[in-house]
């Protein structure tokens, strides 16, 4: 049900860049300067603190190239992993500084992308295999190639990575005219690419599969509302929900027959899942 | 008891660009080019859809800036305010096509910074006077301005910016060396800064506190640890909370005496506020 | 049949920037440095000395945009016009040290794009609206948004924008399994997106129609193994002709009955479209 | 006649590192995700389909450098190297999914600067020594060290870097003043920096060369009014055509007596080089 | 006294890559090109032409990593090190044209650095032990974290890292408030953050101390001014001395009692050391 | 015999950004937004505290165009101005957060090129007319464009902008060779450039003048050296001192006849001319 965590290469590179600039600052880790010798060495261990889905593992390695290629990082987990409190996820061996330098980075991308497949994990499971999770472009700034790979470690599929990749129509392009005529006027500009359609009651569910578009998003429709709307399309379109989505509703909107749950708390919402580093100095 | 979101404008400019490149994609937005014709124009409302504090208002103009000056934003809620559901935030009044080009990008980030004001303040009244809330560097990368500056809207305080703005001494630092030789070492390195020091246990805070750090940070005790912890330290030091602290607890750590209660969940755990964008083309 | 060029904003900010750097150098335009006084003001205009489509206005007035704000860019052409030899395209006026600067860089811009649209049109026009002329991923480096707006400029339009936007399966993808269950794996793991198949011959496309792709792309096929590809599909699945189209084969490709036409040519080798400015100093 | 391709080497890693996050996208190459095992292994071949010359092979060895260290690069022939149909390049050994990965820019790259390399070529040989070919400013944004090189790898020779590299006086330039004016306060402003002037006609050629500048360029001027000016110049200064030259009219303006010809053809307007990539999987 | 050179790795491989590509432009080293066969190797000496203090040796490997890993750079003298004319402080062997391709890079930050270094250990030992010299935030655009470190290097201790790093209240901040409600103000808004007063005389200096700040600055006093200050703030608070620090006066701010004296010559003034590279081509 | 300082706009504001962002942090001003309201405004004077020539004042203007539009810069001296300690140079108006926010890069950055103009305005009066003043390519990291333009508002002129730029053949060149066949390689390689050689005695001067380079650089010599060197070579080449020249001795070597002083320390051992803001809030 699970994939790794497989950004691109240049992506993982660049946000990890960014972040290792910002927490090191102008004068980098002064506590570390002051305070640990520049020979001594440690062995640390990720840790799960908490029940989850661990992802992210390639971006702890690539923060510690970029922080010095003399620090040696293994995996007892992987990504999709289910982890539960105390279990090792993976060791960091080399020069106590560079662990420390890279420490917080490392955390801060690894609990992220796990809380972001630990969340997804969760609405994978409760939907029961009745329809799939999808996440959104509310993803956060810069992050996205991340977080979409995260849904995926956890189980999800993702929806549009940009603007770019699919039409979407709602209400705001409809202007004057029909749905019919939108969705004619997208495959005339686009042609041989995907036209979703935003649906916000059954009339327009109505009219928009007799249109024919590649699929049909219900929007913060009720569960009986979906199920009637599945009713209505028969079949003809594959559809997905949006909206309203939550852990405790989204069983009985997979049950309500939709194909795709689409939801946004999967990347703008998914609290960190607490991952800690215990070092052991050997002292 | 708050303040405007204040992030520097250098940062906030390079992260809306890094934002917007990523919606757009290579050809941009292509619903838009297919069903919106480029000389119609639209008013769009900033609505919240739930209790919560504003923060990211220079985020959401900045991004109109960046996609086309022809944008105009203005505000009927400013960085700091509390707002209930269908609450006015804002307005954007200008070209549908700019309008919607942005419209992921700038709810993306009033979102998310409003949903950790919004969180820094359930916080912060919780701790009720009594100590004040702090936020850790336990940011999302490339983020940290933005989500600090939101915790200062939401009425919080900011710890480190960087490993390069204070000594925060942890075991980890110690080596065989005990407490008050690694402070001197590091007020031997870094005269005129302020040295932290992370305490596990009672007898730690001892020796801590009879070595006059800046601060002393209690690692992971309870609410009665900590209430001990002041009673040894007796104003000798300032004392920060930290660990294990979430809404429920903190009025408990509060009410224990400690001065500061920083906690993590501030930016790597909050949820976004929900906020729509609601567009009135006029037709 | 056109359409304007219309790249994302955030992309030609970043290639114009580019390319004003590498224009400009360490110590600038030298020549206007020593010869041209700072307060001498032209008109100059931009002339088209052969016959062409027009693609990149908006580029030129970045580039202005960038170099100096007092500079003016007017345009008597837009993008997608047929232009003739000596019609002119726009002006521009202001300081002539600011003309100069950019005239390299706007003309390197304007030409690349024009040559790309007007060899676009000419597919286009061979083609007789019997099948729809596309790109292709063959874009020079950096320059993908620019050279595919330039495509549907000239009439054309855009096959995938990266490898993340579509699926597209060709023999080294197959491995031991057969196209079915290739086109399977394809749908489980990136629902709701287009899947395309490459083939080689005719019994790959008997057996790729059976399994319904979005797409099947005929690879280095005559136009009469293409019009035998289109009896067997009968038209289950629509067909795109690539590989070995010319302007002079283009028209029988379109009569075999393909529905697009991807050339890759209309952005790896189309030459500039030869563009001039005649400066005016008035003296 | 011909040299290796050689562009900076920081050119080179900045504009593959651009190139490959163009190509790869938000969410990376989906269709390797979805049907090829991430242990794959090929062996992959460049191989020309087409006569020309080869140029851009660090670009190719850079773009695996970059996709992962894995993969390994080996060449058969070498930048300069004349290629004909069906011959071996150069070898790609490595993950099949990483092979793939890059597939699309390393062409890319290799074709481009190929194209230019084997248009030059054709350019040197029929001026056949005569005269020397050389490049111009007419190079596309962000690629000019590379095309650059190209040129210099198919024995051409290179004009201009930048606006910053020599003076180059045209009319533009002159205002009321003579050219022997604007020569002088060249040499003034910009001492031990060569000085180059435009000339139109006879009459501009013959003050001109009174003025002795370091070269004069000869603009849209005939093969015979070019044997006119370099009679009348008579080897007082260098001279080189510029304008109107194709692979016609080359061999007569070398004749003509000029020491150079410079063609921006060469990297506006080089058709890329046919070059596949065959993937034998082994399976 | 000195410590070694240590800038964040991060902030180092941006200035260097920004240093090559300026250096090498868009065509590279010509003349290597020219006259260095490709083959040829070389072992060259970093010699010291002038008494001094050695800063910046991680610059020199980080040059020679990025122009290519085939070049060994290894040392003789470290950071901090003083050295006399003519002593070998490194060596570097490896391919001719390399290492000129980075010779004037490496000088560049060498020289630069050590000469930041020097200048601060002039001072440090002018200062006699008296107290500690500090730089300030007068230092190049782009190349803090270079100088602060040389600083360090030299001997010397840093002061701000940037305006976000601690609170230093000057008149210009104060409006029409006194010094002790602007030390309230700063202290209830960043708590847990050192604030500085900077103070112009005596009686400024008298109210500063009462209200308690983390340090005073008396800015532009001289020796005796320093020492009254000293007097009556009787070690309540830590005293900085700016402005009018020369090599002649800074032992008489040192034994006027001041804890530190900040000098900005430190990085905005240091002339650099002259370092030369002789290089042996075994020719 | 003074130039405005004009560096292309494009490495201007790329220098200034990264100034910006150094200087401001993660947080901001902390100061001012602790201390300062968001209204207050001030005017604000740049005054000259010593001696000395103005450059830089764009840099200035970029600065607070960055920080924010609403700053007005005016300026009462231009680059290449002479300057007495006391002189307003300029005026700054608009918030007085803005003008905080700004005050240190911009000052860091006119400090420093005017350092450079003013130190090449003592070499040019000393070599009074005699000889030229030259930079070399001993510059800042990242800050080329900005010294080499604060060279010319001294007075002085640019020798090579990179290695790009022109060929400078030294003994490390020759390898076996002489110097003779070393011109004709760079000759052959690239026509059109300046060749200048390297000569570090009279035999090698005698050599080089007759392989006729367009510049000889004399390197190390003795003024007495030089003037041997100027019979010897008669006119036939120019020639360009180098190495061991400083104010005292500058007017010798002018005298002893070279056309051309190249002098390092202009660009790497300026001292920053001492510029103050005198900030008037009207309180």
């Amino acid at each position: 049900m699970t994939a790794p965590f497989d950004p691109p290469a240049a992506a993982l590179r660049s946000i990890v860049a960014t972040a290792i600039a910002e927490d090191l600052g102008v004068l980098g880790d002064i506590t570390s300067i002051a305070c640990v010798g520049d020979d001594e060495t440690a062995v640390a261990r990720l840790v799960s603190r908490a029940e989850g889905v661990i992802a992210g593992c390639a971006a702890v390695t690539e923060v510690y190239r970029q922080i010095g290629p003399e620090v040696a990082v293994t995996w007892q987990r992987t990504d999709g992993d289910q982890v539960e409190p105390g279990d090792s996820i993976g060791q960091i061996a080399g020069g106590l500084r560079s662990i420390l330098a890279g420490e917080r980075v490392a955390l801060n991308l690894l609990s992220h992308c796990s809380g972001v497949a630990s969340l997804t994990r969760r609405y994978v499971r409760a939907a029961h295999g009745a329809a799939r999770i999808r996440d959104t472009r509310k993803t956060l700034p810069g992050l996205r190639s991340l977080e979409k790979a995260a849904v995926r470690a956890g189980g999800g599929f993702n929806h549009r990575d940009s603007l770019s990749d699919a039409v979407l129509i709602k209400d705001n392009h409809l202007g004057g005219h029909d749905v019919r005529s939108a969705i004619e006027r997208a495959r005339a500009r686009w042609p041989g690419r995907i036209v979703e359609v935003e649906c916000d009651d059954a009339a327009q569910v109505e009219h928009a599969a007799d249109a024919r578009p590649d699929l049909i998003l219900l929007d913060n429709m009720s569960p009986e509302e979906v199920q009637a709307a599945v009713a209505v399309v028969g079949g003809r379109v594959p559809l997905e929900v949006s909206g309203g989505v939550d852990l405790r509703s989204v069983a009985a909107y997979a049950d309500a027959g939709a194909d795709y749950i689409a939801v946004g708390a999967l990347t703008h919402s998914a609290p960190a899942l607490d991952i800690g580093l215990d070092i052991d100095t050997g002292r």
